[in-house]
């Protein structure tokens, strides 16, 4: 425990307009969950204030602000033949939050948007929190029903689409007029040379760069009261159906920022290639990150290999997220899609550990790859392998071996360990004995939005439980073995079993079934239904089945094998997934 | 103004032991100073709680229990043949933290350390802390009366004090006999292999090394209660003869670690090596940025050009820091001093511009010499004149030219402006209206100790006056012309010439006296007094003045040049500094 001191004859003395801590505590808000609640410990030295001087809440507004003082000048975006300097995304950015307050926005609303790696992506990061709204990014694998799930949930005023993703969002709205919600305002993310079909649009749909036009450059930020205000609202698909919407607050991403940033080792005017997708994490907090360095963000419509490829040597890319997934059409893609690096490029990879083949070739072609391990919940990264350069030296294998080890925690967090679920010890650093991951710092989600119980359930004894399994190693790092649930990732997106099982046994012939996950050379993994038909039923096919997936779900979700067969299960009758687990990983990798 | 919104049914629910912050305003509290006093906004968004798993006070200390974690086979500290690891720096900060603890510090006491840069002044810095305590460093340039005044100012229950420096401690602790004021406990610094001779102290003084060795290795760290909690107290001269004892936070000096180490461009595990004094301000926080990135402190006891080369080869060291008189050193260092570098060293220079001669010489020497800007109120740097790329094809007159300037502020600021003091609007960036420089963040002291008055004055406005006189340019890069303050920095030191001039004044010749700056080639500057004496005084020369002055100030105080004159005078009868320092700057530097 820690020690604790009285106050007495404390002298600090507030002078400014949007302070928001209390130097007293009132008692009575925390009857939530055990602990002793201790009054402030301000020290009783006198000639102390705190005013706008020397107090300003943590936001990476400021970030932007800074870049548009000391970086104005130099490049932030470049998509296409299009670029921006520092000074001009803060000037559009502060339009855009102009835009946003006249169509309504108050602060705390949620404004959401629908679009790839496009500069109007980075925009909003900045533009939505400058006007004193939550960001809620949206995956853009999502179908209609999702999406309109997604919005009623956030209670979203504004959709900002991407013109590719028209029909969806479009969709999704239509599914609000069976309801008495009222659908969010759609605003048109035209491509950004204005070539973009927009005949399907109705009359009080808006335009991105018109609105922007219309909003004011003096704009006065609406910053955050409180450092603790929201800033994002990002939904991870959890293991059960209910969507589950993590809220990150303005301190948060401030620390996660630098903390990935100190990380990566991305220096001042570095130049970073977003093939991570921006509503994943809001871009593992680089967004923003970026704007701290005056970095240069090159924005990609589609990450192809030669759209890598070309970037890097066009832009001179110095640093670059990407799944495994990624790193493998880096590696595999053909000889005239490459091109000789000019220089090292830092690659940052997370969500499962780098193969040792890709990680030698990806080595061979240039790049240097650094792993990263964390959940939405921890705003992207939380740990990472942190490169010994005694290892430098060891041949590849066990190079590999010790970089598939998801390390230890960044600067933002205050611990990360491996504890009994049950009875909260820390397992011994021995390598074997498991436990799961837990989280604990100020870059650990705000919670669940609407989701009280889910989010007690989740901070449960004080930490944030990862639901992951690992070992922690004789050197304090940390390996994942396992998953307590049992999320096939694909391609980088986490699918949840249960979703789709839920929709499997709303096919008319199917009995029982239960997903997992299938090794797969390309995606990593894909989902894998064994299902047990109802009698008479026989007739129905794989194919049949995966159709009606399809049908029902993102395209992403449905499963790409299904085996018929009788489920094992416990005593109880609960299947026994880790059997299912072992029979989709004996069949070996679908090509 | 920003904009503010009511809370309406939040739903923040708190969950741990440690909670510092209220979500509610007593606006009692409230009564100083002007402005509207908002409460907080948190957004009404559900399911959202606070709790130890997402949230913790910022604190520096957090970064040595993390290099414990993940540098810990690294090593931290080297001085001479004496090497740990941080493994090792963190348990002998436990147990050192908990010896303070068996001496009966309580969390708020200040203990002071008057040292130079051995590993106990580094261990200080975190042991202290993790006590509960305010570490307060003194200048040991200091004599014994100063000495005396500031620990009754602090009130410090503990100083630990180095073994060369103990008989100016021990005058001090003497001079409290005179008084009713209990002494602080002395722990003397013994020189790291155990041989120093303390024949001399008392049967209870302290030895540190004997001290540590008696503390729990399981000590449970204080932690701050609340990150505004202050961690350490810097006393800066000033302009006037009151001491003024600068406070940091926990919180300001977590985020101006982080800062400064961006600005430096300190990778993780980099080698830095000491000759900035770790008594100024922390160190610049580079004692805290140090153990965030897992880096090796070099530390030396004397700073000389033979120990600054030989450090570089021996110990591979990659950045350092050092005001214009460590760079003149290295650079009018004999040859037989220098070495060639293995690489090149990145140096932070501040306190004055770098010399374009002295530039040019360190770039050839293979040194990269950025130049930052800051005082002790604001922990160190605050702004830095970031290098643009572009500037590197210039040659030197301009580079040195452009690299004088301030340039702008760091990643812990939230703005740093130049103003009229009195009408408070920002001058216009043209490189040549004079105004104030000010600055506004997170990285500004909490205040001055005991001193409300001089505290509020420093922050009227809303923003931290500097008290430097200064243009902004075009490209938002600001510029030192001048200070408003008049004092005199002769190598590094801060000199108030008020100080020097009440001891000129308490001398029985001397009518009337004022202390300007004289430029000096090896030191920047040192006092020079304009004098006139009293009638029948006319015998008294300039050589005993500077003697009674030497008796009664610190060494480097005295000045240096005495001028004996009648001095000009405004009309109301204030001496007119200006032209004194025109004629002190005519005699030319002093060799």
């Amino acid at each position: 425990m820690n020690h604790f001191f009285g106050r007495t004859g404390a002298r600090f003395i507030c002078c400014f307009n949007s302070f928001h801590f209390s130097l007293t505590l009132n008692t009575r808000k925390f009857s939530h969950f055990s602990g002793n609640i201790e009054s402030g410990s301000w020290r009783s030295m006198e000639g102390l204030v705190r005013c706008s001087a020397n107090c300003a809440p943590l936001t990476p507004i400021s970030f932007l602000e800074r870049a548009a003082k000391a970086y104005r000048d130099r490049t932030s975006v470049v998509y296409g033949s299009l670029k921006y300097t520092w000074g001009e995304t803060h000037e559009r950015c502060l339009r855009l939050a102009s835009a946003l307050t006249q169509l309504g926005i108050s602060p705390g609303d949620v404004v959401a948007v629908l679009a790839p790696n496009v500069p109007a992506m980075h925009e909003l990061h900045f533009a939505v929190p400058m006007s004193g709204a939550v960001l809620c990014t949206l995956n853009i694998r999502y179908d209609s029903s999702m999406l309109s799930t997604l919005l009623k949930h956030s209670e979203a005023k504004i959709i900002f689409v991407d013109y590719q993703l028209l029909e969806i969002a479009q969709g999704a709205l239509q599914l609000f007029a069976k309801t008495d919600t009222k659908p969010p305002l759609l605003v048109l993310i035209s491509e950004a040379d204005g070539q973009c079909p927009i005949d399907n649009i109705t009359s009080n749909t808006y335009e991105y760069e018109s609105l922007l036009r219309n909003g004011q450059n003096g704009f006065q930020v609406r910053r955050p009261v409180s450092e603790w205000d929201p800033i994002s609202l990002n939904y991870t698909s959890g293991t059960t159906s209910r969507p589950k919407g993590v809220v990150y607050s303005h301190r948060g991403a401030y620390l996660n920022s630098l903390a990935t940033v100190l990380l990566h080792g991305i220096g001042s005017m570095r130049v970073y290639l977003w093939t991570v997708p921006m509503f994943h994490c809001n871009g593992w907090c680089l967004i923003w990150g970026l704007a701290a360095q005056g970095g240069t963000n090159i924005c990609l419509r589609k990450v192809t290999p030669r759209s890598i490829f070309d970037s890097i040597v066009l832009q001179n890319v110095t640093h670059m997220g990407g799944a495994p997934t990624v790193l493998n059409m880096v590696v595999n893609s053909p000889d005239s899609d490459k091109k000789p690096l000019p220089h090292k490029v830092e690659v940052m990879t997370g969500g499962s550990p780098p193969p040792p083949q890709i990680l030698s070739k990806m080595e061979e072609l240039g790049f240097s790859v650094s792993h990263l391990y964390g959940l939405t919940e921890t705003y992207g990264p939380g740990t990472s392998c942190l490169w010994k350069p005694e290892w430098d030296s060891l041949p590849l294998a066990e190079r590999s071996k010790l970089k598939a080890r998801q390390g230890v925690q960044h600067l933002g967090l205050e611990d990360v360990d491996i504890r009994d679920p049950v009875t909260m010890e820390s397992v011994p650093a021995d390598g074997k004995t498991m436990g799961e991951i837990m989280f604990r710092g100020n870059t650990v989600m705000s919670g669940y939005l609407k989701d009280l119980k889910a989010t007690e359930e989740a901070f449960r004894g004080g930490w944030f439980r990862s639901g992951d399994l690992a070992v922690k190693h004789s050197d304090n790092y940390i390996e994942v073995k396992d998953r307590l649930k049992d999320i096939v990732i694909s391609g980088g997106e986490n699918i949840s079993t249960v979703e789709v099982e839920t929709v499997l046994f709303s096919h008319p012939a199917i009995l029982e079934a239960a997903v997992v996950a299938r090794p797969d050379d390309h995606w990593g993994q894909t989902p894998c239904a064994f299902v047990k038909l109802k009698e008479g039923y026989d007739h129905v096919s794989a194919q049949e089945i995966i159709k009606f997936c399809r049908d029902n779900l993102p395209h992403y979700m449905a499963p790409r094998t299904v085996i018929f067969e009788d489920l094992p299960k416990t005593a109880t009758g609960k299947v026994q997934k880790f059997i299912l687990r072992e029979r989709a990983k004996a069949m070996g990798g679908l090509s």
